[in-house]
């Protein structure tokens, strides 16, 4: 009961003996491979400008909303932790409140991630993080933040981070990223993703003077809903000639629809007036997944979807501490019937790979393992928020494996915004499909000899073949 | 294979020899710890009367409409088991023809329960209970009951029980409750909970007749509307004083909706009149969840939601047998958008505390948990009917404390009227958490000291929390 | 890792020792007993003129659409395939193809059985299935296939099949079933099965033509709506003398509907017309599915049915290799609402006996097995598609086991149109039934001698009680 399991080296493995035996060989044939993670939220410019972290609680806590989110839910206020740019607290007093409250992550993804970045990155077993260890193991955490090796262009060194995607406005300049590709001192790749959800939804913050900006900048000189879908494709190919292989949906559900050019067009007048209903601001959004699905067709950007959350639902905390605050909440989603328009057309149109994403677990084995089994395009996206932890992943391969297989599998995305705990986040990953292909060698159901070629294809080359890496 | 499950020291512990030995242990530090139950369906009544139970068929079968549904399936008529005061055959014929059914109950959540009931409460190895055996089993659960230590305040002794929830009309004068309060030589709390379900659902039977009698009983003397929202107020403070910890609803769908006065008040007209339309009444409903937060934000009191059942499904057995006969069938439930206005403006109120519960699991981890991972009032409900048995609360485990840890849990409840079957039920949920933590100590998620921990807080501290007790 | 996996006697059994050792003594119980399969596709033509099978591709290959789909998900054409009939590759190229391809059914329930047939049927080790073996594997096939033995009667006997369900048009003669039967040198039972699904939809292919060819055929004389009801009754006694147990019903959701003989008769005329909307057409099919029922009553038949896919969901395959081939994709369906007119009529009609299967396991805890848990007609039907394979398999027993137990079930179903995986897919069926019953022994929630009883149960009596053999 005293020894650490900080880093037990059986972490997240199963159980039995010889199972765990198996799985320790998988592992450790997958545990020094470079990181690939193509979609996820890291500021490119951090890396360009190589800025140093400014302190624990803002490098660990305050931007997290998974780590907010279940504090705030035992009634710690977010100002208490410097949520959306919050002063109200010192930086110290808030990690104070976070070490207080850690317990609180015992069983829960974050708590593995938090617990692997530790003693990791930070040397810091997290039988530490008490409350009454919170002032030492800040300005432990602090020195090695200070630390000339600790910054970003290191650690991506330090981490064996070889691609590394952020997501990107689309009039973003993707200056920061040019700058870092033409800089040959810099091995990895940091790539843009073009992610217009913000040009697409009616319903968003400005989107009338958003979708002008973009007609304006980009829009080859014409008006309305010609120039707005001229300004999209120049403005992915803009990405691509930045490195950019794929493009990133948020949209409200999977629905699709093909509108033919006048309808959209007065869809698009409504929107820009500000007098469309919603479900003819939903019919205009899916009608732009169809659009993305077209014109990625043409200039090969791989497409991902994210439908099938309420965003930001609790509207006092959305006022007071901005979006992504940890109140956005999942729904169910229909993938068979949303998709359908879109894959009717486009489903083996070649080179065009579209990856759905979710948070509703009931479409891996319904929809998104069969979509997969049948459609080339169609590449089965990994778990997402939520059900990116341990359990949630063992379900997911259980549910779309025995249709699917392994070689329609997207291969994983961490998705954060946590730049520390990118390295956590793919070895747990890589634990788990570790943890899956032992118990099927144990039963008989695979050989142990392919399990070690499906993992390393799993791990290596799903990512760089989804993504066209 | 011919030694007895029945009190098997590891029953419902896993298989894995490791994860078991921990299982044991995590399992031994809750085994004595006292019952709270703050759900459920016995009768307060028949506690403070201390009646003697009637017999076997009558304590164990005729009322468990678990234990008659499956029955029922296998084509045993449900007169043939006294089924809604059906007096057809003797109760030494039901009971034979419960022994001569048992074997179908094995596997079941059901069969566990009966199971550790015969062993521990009547001394029966269920290997006994057979059709040639049941005149010897009958006769030994009858000597059982016939004893002057079987009365309800002695078995609420001897099974431990600290805290009781009962369910109850919210006219009802809660007599049972106050007697027991008052009677120093009775250790237990019996605690009523407000069950308004009859008054607000216009299709009920009978709704204007008790919405009527309601106003007339405690509307303040003002009419309709505002004597009806009057009257629930006043209702909910005397079960307060009356020691009710929490309201329960079993709510159509988890739809919440704030209607301004005027809206709500013609609703609840037309209701009164029969003239609603089932769309309104949905609305009305759903707008009641939404005003009994808002009280519960005044009155403290707890409030529990079950949504998502069709009840009473099959008209032919409902007309000869009531209501609550094993008909109600469950259908899928969209908590995330339902709860949305509920939440939006309680959902951070100090003190509310909002437990749902549900029998669609897909909700588990889409909604619920993220929901319980965010909003402080938000506690997990643990599984309900179908899904309070051993695989399916592992199910549950898994699903949720990924996202919420084991901090935003209410504990267990038994949901039940079988009486006898309170201990059973509970001691089988302390095996299912122990095994379910015994696996991470396993893979080294969780520390071994942190599982005793957490275990002795989900049996012990959770429900006080969650309940308010 | 150098030994054969193909036909390790340990294969689909549970990992740990102790559990493996009880599913492997619960499989060697059943492991022999005759195969009873209730559902399928196979043509009973080609069994009662005993036709020799053609060449490996054609057997194992081109009309098996699990196959081919995932080939084609991996960027294989299907006319590279031999789907549909077309030659535009020879047999040995599509084989050669299949065996560099081989490797992606790696977890598949496709690739499991693969590897059984392989086996057990070529007595070749799928090791040996690779593009350097693809000549002498194919020779190796084709000369077992040539042989005198190699037969579909002797097959049906070296396979021990007792019982073959075929799948019929309600207008098909039934001759090959006939013939089959007065056959007294072949003991096997070849049963047709009525599906009148063409005659039902209104948007399916010549629908009025279809329903008018019926009303021609057996509608008694009368027209209209009246003849179709009619010939619905008249064809089914058709094939109840025939030998058929069973009517299966592939409807678009699980609805069912009573209308008044009016309101169907005048959507049937508009059907007819061309003219009815998706939403009549839709109406008319829950309706029929009612009328089905009510004739179920009357004759006996069992009644099955498998809602929620969209059907040929690519037009473009559709149009080239017809249907069937590999892109209908499962949907979420409402069983409680759904089947409530249906069962509130005849779920408790004496003999009636209705089969619900799913691809949304989604209803298999929530609705299934709640309602099989009630009403003495519904029973359990076994996963299909997608879910006939390990691990859904075990989650579907888990689903459905706590709250209906296993007198329930209707029993394993292979669904299949590939004659030579029957033995394989019973075989892997009767093993995850082992492991999860191994599982219960091992946490001693059922005894082992009970194990045993429910096993054979399972396996044997289960489809002869659910299916009326």
């Amino acid at each position: 009961m005293s020894s650490s399991i900080a880093n037990h080296p059986d972490r997240l493995l199963p159980a039995d003996a010889g199972v765990r035996e198996i799985a320790r060989s998988l592992h450790a044939a997958v545990e020094h491979l470079p990181i690939i993670s193509p979609h996820g939220h890291v500021d490119a410019g951090m890396i360009a400008r190589d800025d140093a972290f400014p302190d624990p609680t803002a490098l660990l806590i305050s931007p997290d909303h998974y780590v907010t989110r279940l504090l705030h839910a035992n009634n710690v206020p977010l100002d208490a932790l410097r949520v959306g740019g919050s002063q109200k607290v010192s930086a110290l007093d808030a990690w104070k409140t976070f070490c207080a409250n850690y317990h609180l992550f015992d069983g829960t993804a974050s708590g593995y991630w938090l617990r692997q970045e530790f003693i990791e990155v930070f040397g810091i077993d997290d039988r530490e993080i008490t409350a009454e260890n919170a002032d030492a193991t800040y300005r432990a955490i602090q020195a090695r933040i200070d630390a000339p090796d600790f910054r970003p262009r290191a650690l991506m060194d330090s981490f064996s981070i070889e691609v590394l995607a952020t997501t990107d406005d689309p009039l973003d300049d993707l200056a920061a990223h040019r700058q870092l590709a033409q800089d040959s001192s810099f091995a990895p790749r940091v790539l843009p993703t073009f992610r217009p959800d913000a040009y697409i939804k009616f319903w968003g913050a400005d989107f009338a003077q958003k979708a002008d900006a973009l007609i304006q900048a980009a829009g080859e000189g014409k008006a309305g809903y010609d120039g707005y879908l001229a300004a999209m494709a120049t403005r992915r190919q803009y990405f691509v000639e930045h490195g950019a292989v794929s493009s990133d949906h948020g949209a409200q559900t999977p629905a699709t629809l093909k509108l033919d050019r006048d309808e959209a067009a007065a869809l698009f007048a409504k929107g820009m007036a500000g007098t469309a209903s919603m479900a003819e601001a939903l019919a205009f959004e899916a009608h732009m997944m169809y659009q993305q699905a077209a014109m990625a067709v043409q200039d090969g950007l791989v497409m991902t979807m994210h439908p099938g959350v309420h965003r930001n639902t609790h509207a006092a905390t959305l006022a007071v501490f901005g979006p992504d605050t940890g109140h956005d909440i999942p729904f169910a989603v229909d993938y068979a019937g949303g998709l359908r328009p879109l894959l009717e057309d486009f489903g083996t149109a070649p080179g065009f790979h579209f990856i759905p994403f979710t948070i509703d677990e009931t479409v891996f084995s319904r929809e998104i393992a069969p979509l997969a089994g049948f459609y080339p395009s169609v590449y089965i996206g990994a778990p997402w928020w939520f059900l990116d932890a341990p359990d949630a992943m063992a379900r997911f391969r259980s549910a779309v494996t025995e249709t699917a297989g392994f070689s329609r599998s997207s291969g994983f995305i961490d998705d954060t915004r946590a730049f520390c705990s990118i390295p956590a986040r793919h070895d747990a990953s890589r634990r788990i499909e570790a943890s899956f292909l032992a118990r099927l060698v144990a039963e008989h159901r695979i050989t142990e000899e392919r399990a070690h070629q499906i993992i390393v294809d799993i791990v290596d080359a799903a990512p760089r073949r989804a993504f066209k890496l």
